[in-house]
């Protein structure tokens, strides 16, 4: 019985270690069971945690259904690492008892000739091969060719029969498809109607015909919002034809909207590189994020420039600068509130266009409210300290205007690059911040140069 | 056939007007058959498009069956607003013919008079008051009593006819779980183990002891955690006792993760309120945005009495003031991406401590190394633009320096506060922010005033 808590996670790095023990005293039956005997999930992750000396050792003492297992698990650099020295013959036979869809995966992950060598090698490379040609992030890239399929006619009797045939080798468990005479896909049938059934009763009779799929190529994130939507564990994928070509089961689409979560968020915070980790080689990570914050650092060089245009201004008042960042961030702070509404809303699948008016009214009233009371604070503060309420009345009204400058754009920019079909995340945030940096400075400054004498 | 892709959900709003027009000439078979024709995840959608007025109109024509799926799939502040006119008789049917988790919820969020009310009169309330004892954000919360559990003994056959006698009005299709005399959860069995199975042989036989489970104080983030490391659709959830006392479902899990996620992102953009969409009422989006913002601006304004003490520098040169938000606006950024992969890595469950100390190190890395890359194009940039070899190194230093500190920071804070158990999302922003501005303009400042004269 495996209790499964943040605990037992910690075990993970123990468990490697007597691993790494077992092999240098040479008892590798004692290595091997300390890894099967976990589940499927774990072992990933403690194979993840021994070093590549160790992986390497490890990798040729498994059977074969436990490294298509592994395989299946670990992440994909890591899962291409594993095979590297694995011969042709045995790697073949660890594809053939892989899921069509993570064999396919692994396959593309591989060198071309490597791939092709192993295609001719395996048993079941007919399941694999009509999967290749679908990109990775759409339906097609994701599906399984393993399901169950039934005729018209089948009755609950017989199906149960073919279940009890077929049934070990078939990883989407719960659903059973119907197809007509011409392989078009017409129902689908639960287990547990199947099994309440009386048993003459043809399948057609306990389906529900009103079968939710999608098409070979739909987007992942659509099949992710459609499959979340529904409540579905699995949905069938379909060609022009209507015929069942494949299954896209749950799990899959739970790496699915991890991973586009990873990707917003990154990509709201200039991470380009949604594949990083903290423990990414550094130069990796100077990759996936260095670009984006040379972009923000050229608009941050033309705000800089509309600075520059106010030198004398604040050669005469210096105080002037203390309270220009104050501005420009609080603005670039608000609109980056909107940026993340927008884009989770955006995300979520929850925006129709007709909304975006009464959207966009309704924060531009939530930025002149939050800048009103910003700018107050502020200005208060400012005359406080400063003892000059036309230096504290530029400064609030400064934060009235850009933070309600950053709400709009906040909102507007990321539906504008989700009409173009753009990634709202990823380009938002630059956006917003060069408006909210100059505008700000430009609307700080112009109103410092109208009372400049009394400052 | 339903196909669901975004075209179709453009018709949630056609579809509602119709429903509305049909109302206005008092057809209301009409507007009831318009929504009930829907897949209910639909009507839920096509409802929430309906004005208060149609929505209160077509409510009490529902049937009870039809209102239940309805209230299941309504955002929780909808379903109370949509029950807030039902007479207690109607509604208490219909509570008993919601899921219990989901009719447990429902009244937790009615006012309490009301819901002993409803309560006392219903007649499933037994399978829902248990429920009522759990914090919604626990597996206790999460999980329904609607499942099957069977005594060790039974044998597949009888399994299947009590399948047959109760499986419709259960809700976890997929598992059955079974228990020794004293209600001890001993194992797990598949449909599909079931169907396979020769009739006769005892259920202890084909289950599967490794059972996966929680307790039902754990915390929902760790229940969903946990559900998609092992693939599950559904996990037991037991008591002190190993008893098993109900089961979450793959969707409960779908929300719970869509919520943290949310939440995660709402946080990191200061917005405390993880409900709010970009439609939330005016006010409710001041209280749960203003606040942090609030926050922001007193970090701003602590990083502008730093700019104050260097007023007369500032007088002598304007030029510094020119740059100062670069220096500051970029650390921001690079400590931004560092919170984007830490509250990531956090929240996907992956961060060891042991794994801190080489994450900081790579991190200081990858930070000096942003810095180095910044600050030469900014310097560089500066020098062309400006013709001030001093002020150009004081600007690409001063940028080194502060984006290596934000590297640092942006690592370490999620890291700390998780480990006191705070949300590594929600404070993070607040203080790489604080520690990139006062910081950014400390080093600024001091490295001007070393080669002042220069200047």
């Amino acid at each position: 019985m495996t209790q499964s808590t943040a605990e037992q996670r910690e075990n993970i790095y123990a468990i490697a270690q007597e691993i790494t023990q077992a092999l240098r005293r040479n008892d590798t039956a004692e290595a091997v069971r300390l890894l099967t005997d976990l589940h499927y999930a774990d072992q990933a992750d403690v194979f993840d945690a021994l070093d590549d000396e160790t992986q390497d050792r490890l990798i040729p003492l498994l059977d074969i259904s436990t490294t298509a297992d592994l395989l299946e698990e670990l992440e994909e650099a890591d899962a291409v690492e594993a095979v590297e020295d694995m011969p042709t013959e045995r790697l073949a036979d660890v594809l053939d008892e892989m899921e069509p869809d993570e064999a396919a995966d692994l396959l593309g992950d591989l060198p071309p000739e490597q791939a092709s060598a192993l295609l001719e090698e395996m048993e079941d490379s007919d399941e694999v091969l009509p999967l290749l040609k679908y990109p990775d992030d759409t339906a097609g890239g994701l599906m399984t060719t393993s399901f169950i399929a039934l005729r018209r006619g089948t009755t609950a009797q017989e199906a149960i029969e073919y279940l009890r045939a077929v049934g070990p080798d078939v990883d989407v468990p719960y659903y059973l498809y119907v197809e007509d005479e011409t392989d078009r896909l017409i129902g689908i049938v639960g287990m547990r109607e199947l099994v309440v059934a009386a048993p003459e009763t043809p399948i057609e009779r306990i389906m529900d015909p009103d079968v939710i799929y999608v098409r070979a190529d739909e987007d992942q994130e659509e099949v992710a919002r459609v499959m979340t939507r529904y409540d579905l564990t699995a949905i069938p994928v379909v060609d022009d034809d209507m015929r069942l070509i494949g299954v896209i089961t749950y799990d899959d689409i739970l790496d699915v909207v991890e991973d586009e979560v990873t990707e917003d968020i990154y990509h709201m915070a200039n991470v380009s590189d949604a594949e990083l980790t903290p423990e990414s080689p550094v130069w990796q990570q100077v990759r996936g994020r260095l670009p984006w914050l040379l972009v923000n650092t050229g608009t941050a060089a033309f705000a800089s420039w509309v600075v520059s245009h106010y030198e004398s201004t604040i050669s005469e008042v210096a105080a002037l600068a203390i309270f220009q960042s104050i501005v420009t961030g609080q603005g670039g702070n608000a609109g980056s509130q909107n940026v993340a509404m927008m884009v989770r809303t955006i995300a979520l699948g929850d925006l129709e266009s007709r909304q975006m008016l009464p959207i966009l009214y309704r924060q531009a009233l939530v930025g002149l409210i939050q800048g009103l009371a910003v700018g107050a604070v502020v200005g208060v503060g400012a005359y406080l300290w400063r003892g000059n309420p036309y230096l504290a009345l530029v400064v609030g009204l400064a934060l009235v205007g850009n933070l309600f400058i950053g709400g709009l754009i906040g909102t507007l920019v990321p539906s504008v690059l989700k009409w173009l079909k753009l990634d709202p995340a990823l380009a938002s945030s630059v956006f917003v911040t060069a408006v909210t940096d100059a505008g700000g400075f430009f609307i700080y400054y112009t109103l410092a140069g109208l009372v400049l004498r009394h400052l």
